[in-house]
């Protein structure tokens, strides 16, 4: 990579939330964002939109060190053994999480939503709003992906 | 931000295309993905699923002078000017990409997708499976988003 290539990333705002540890992805819990003061102006308009995405550095995950490139989903034994890129794990080269969110609302520099599995603290990256084109009708997943998900509760895994 | 914590990114790969300019945007295109060849074991499984969202770093946007905060959708006068977090210009904070792409095939460290709006070229930070999280039936858009696309091609707009 050339020296004119930027390779460093800026915090947007934090996420602000009272969920601890695993308490995180309950999809019903609602966080905020504190978006930075200067970027108030970038939110105009978000509000149109009922879903965002949001990415953020998971900030807590051990960085430098190379992890392993395959792991359980979940840590769990009894799924097979995949590429972390199979997975949404936050053991990755770039340790960026992407989350679907819906949009509660978006007041001056706060944006709350609800279902953001990102511990308190955590930087954020960027939000995007969900449109059709983030949207298809003929999803597979893998079997074992299924059976990860068959044993949480409903609302865990429709999220709406 | 502590000096602990890690601001940097790292490719995982590159983009490899032959469409030039806007040509990106046509949802049919084929690219390619060349995936480090330290980090082929982690694509194991990616297989398993048939849409993949592709996070790059747009190093073709000029960083480190604040751009403006809100935009006309696309440049086009027509639209309101709204916040760049309502939309998806790659003239933001960190101007990372998120791109949902059909996976075509996965072969040794080359990961072939359908409809990556990347420019040859363009560092590549994480792959992560798409999955019905990702999904919801609710979406809502504002008015301006649907004017934009109507003028579009139907299969732009549907992308499968």
């Amino acid at each position: 990579m050339s020296d004119q290539e930027k390779t460093e990333w800026i915090p947007i705002g934090f996420v602000k939330t009272r969920a601890r540890g695993r308490e995180v992805r309950e999809k019903s819990r609602v966080s905020t964002i504190v978006i930075r003061e200067d970027l108030v102006e970038a939110l105009k308009g978000l509000d149109g939109f009922s879903h965002v995405f949001i990415l953020f550095w998971m900030h807590e995950v051990t960085v430098g060190t190379q992890g392993p490139l395959q792991v359980h989903p979940r840590g769990r034994p009894d799924m097979p053994r995949v590429g972390i890129f199979a997975t949404r794990t936050p053991q990755r080269p770039n340790p960026i999480g992407l989350t679907l969110v819906e949009l509660v609302r978006v007041e001056a520099n706060i944006v709350t939503v609800r279902g953001l599995d990102a511990l308190d603290g955590t930087p954020v990256l960027d939000l995007k709003p969900y449109d059709y084109m983030d949207v298809t009708d003929d999803v597979r997943v893998p079997p074992w992906w299924l059976r990860l998900r068959a044993k949480r509760p409903k609302k865990g895994a429709t999220r709406s």
